[in-house]
């Protein structure tokens, strides 16, 4: 491992982790830690037979991951003679993280601990368009009372992920040419929050946080999980072989502007025709009911209306569920995921959204690709997006070669 | 590594490597020849410096690694003083690979050096549906009297690799209701080929190999690429990160049954009707054609017919290219590949195919995702099948921990 690797975090966004003084990395530290974090108590002894590490290299990195705090003792193991052995687990709690995720009018902010157990949360009513600065004041700041509501300090946290509602530069974490984020474009996200409260920052775009949180909650074994998130507009997050999936540029999982039949020569803000967005999208929903004299301004309008049973509403849901089942039934012959989510502020009016899709993907998709496919609900649902950037925060800071700058750098 | 992950490869359908009774690995001889397969040749202080292994310990694998010949002495280096130091390279004419690619009608074998290189092939006509043993046989006999034609012996085989026209099970390499393969559903082709040749053998569904072979030869450095086969029927292999994207169930690539609006209520022969096959494929053109007053029994009289100047051969052909690219635009959005290779039978009947593919995909896809997309034809042309069949069991036998077996058990 160079020094570079030491200090500047390879993750999108990611800020260098403190202390880039640190010359000195501790290798093993991040293997141990990675085997600790099943939660199963391990003896030295055994830490040394699992890795192959020398006993005396398996002492020192405990000692070090005792002192960070990562790692506690948890008991004595069974002697085989002589004085039982101390045993040492996995600590979650040593550290927070501060996860936000940004739509365009709404934010949610929550502290996790280091298994992305939600500790404290909090949400408002956000103008993603009044620009970064403000935004992310917001974020900081409200982050620091969530710190003290729980009685940590800023030193305690892990680092702070961000979701974004626009497209995200993988290598950079900057929003590139986000259609409804005027004033962040190329922004450097993590530069800023890093100087307002120095810890690592990451930077993803939301679908693809919402999908790693539900397939941590509800979908930890799945291989490859798409979730489509339906609300103003609708995208997808691609989860391939347990980590997100991003294509050649980074663009992948925009399933919004693919053409459905049944959009024709409905125009889209893209500037196409036709597109799934411009006919199955909550913004598309309203504007269809409100022509049919059935006045929606948005997803949540028309959640409410069919909450209420309006039978208009109940239809334009099953609908779009069909025109967003024609476009996920080519996926998954294309694709071949276990799990499709349907997440987004529009999946919350009940299952005739999800009924639609399943409709078409049974009709239309073959036997073999379907035979173990789920087609459900999201179960994370709103906190889809906070514990999807606490838990890219994690597997970044946690990664063995991070963690072992960390428990050198303090 | 344990003595398992010694003598059963875990490869799609590969058979355990020769001599089980070998208990003891040659850790870092791996790792030494991958580093030596970029072609540098090295001496061991070098080797040492690169890989961070114990000087004696490099002495021994090179030592191994020369005992086996897949690497040799090249030459020596600049002295920095006193007798100059000899140089070691990866030597790929040390083993051969015999690589099967069959169809339906047709069955391409090539033997290969283990770069990829082709060193003499063969091809037949065929007939699939005649059953597992017969075509094997023929692959097995056949691969004998290449390797006579190039003075080897079938201890000089690295491995087999075997292309299936139809569904393969990765995790078995066993074909799995192949509808154009009668008799060969579940057969053990791995174990029938070992039991006559007496070498690992792999084996995967025609696409995918084709996808490989293409990658190989024409895109090495494209991490995202989709390699479409247009001939009697529709597939697609698809290549993310440098390897072969299978999916949950292995399914993935499955474009023939996608829904394509033109397909309309034209039945397909999986049972269900408006399948990109039922519309774009050799098949259906030629009866297209034929009922156009045009006749043609299949996609090389449609090709044929093309090369003669048949207007509605070329006709057929756009709109074929057309169809192709709508469901293609939309996995543009979805996967975000760096290239599209169109192959197969019926991509050998010029750029008319091609040129709907493209009309299509720059009409309906984002800029964002086209900006440094590559719409191609096939360069590897009728090899793509034979060298990506080949490049598979250079990968798998090449690999880490199979060298370190290889080196010991010769």
């Amino acid at each position: 491992m160079t020094e570079d690797a030491l200090t500047a975090p390879s993750g999108p966004g990611a800020t260098p982790l403190r202390n880039p003084a640190a010359t000195t990395a501790a290798p093993g530290a991040g293997t141990l830690l990675r085997l600790l974090r099943d939660g199963r108590p391990r003896t030295r002894s055994e830490l040394a037979a699992v890795t192959g590490l020398a006993r005396s290299t398996v002492t020192q990195r405990v000692d070090a991951l005792l002192a960070s705090g990562l790692i506690g003792p948890a008991g004595e193991a069974v002697s085989t003679g002589g004085r039982p052995p101390t045993t040492f687990s996995f600590r979650p709690g040593a550290r927070v993280v501060l996860a936000a995720d940004l739509g365009a009018t709404h934010a949610r902010l929550a502290l996790t601990d280091m298994s992305g157990t939600v500790l404290a949360e909090d949400r408002a009513d956000i103008d993603i368009a009044t620009g970064p600065e403000p935004v992310l004041d917001w974020v900081v700041d409200h982050g620091r009372t969530l710190l003290e509501s729980v009685g940590r300090h800023t030193r305690d946290l892990l680092g702070v992920g961000v979701g974004l509602p626009g497209p995200v530069q993988h290598s950079t974490g900057r929003a590139v040419n986000p259609p409804i984020m005027p004033g962040w474009d190329h922004f450097d996200v993590s530069g800023y929050v890093d100087s307002r409260i120095a810890r690592p920052v990451l930077v993803d775009n939301d679908v693809n946080i919402m999908a790693v949180g539900e397939h941590h909650v509800a979908w930890p074994g799945a291989s490859h999980l798409l979730f489509v998130k339906v609300a103003t507009g609708i995208g997808c997050g691609i989860i391939s072989e347990g980590s997100v999936y991003r294509g050649a540029q980074g663009a992948a999982g925009d399933m919004g502007h693919i053409y459905v039949p049944s959009g024709a020569d409905r125009p889209c803000r893209c500037g196409n025709t036709g597109c799934l967005e411009a006919v199955a999208s909550g913004h598309a929903l309203a504007e269809a009911l409100t022509a049919q004299g059935v006045p929606a301004t948005g997803a949540r309008d028309v959640v409410e209306l069919s909450r209420n049973g309006s039978v208009p509403a109940l239809r334009a849901l099953r609908q779009a569920g069909r025109d967003i089942g024609e476009v996920l039934a080519a996926s998954v012959n294309m694709f071949n995921p276990s799990v499709i989510v349907i997440g987004g502020a529009l999946a919350q009016a009940g299952d005739h959204l999800l009924a639609g899709v399943r409709e078409i993907i049974y009709q239309r998709s073959l036997p073999l690709a379907t035979e173990n496919l789920s087609i459900v609900s999201s179960k994370a649902g709103e906190s889809a997006g906070v514990i999807g950037a606490a838990v890219m925060v994690i597997e970044h800071c946690l990664s063995p070669e991070h963690v072992e700058t960390l428990v050198m750098g303090g």
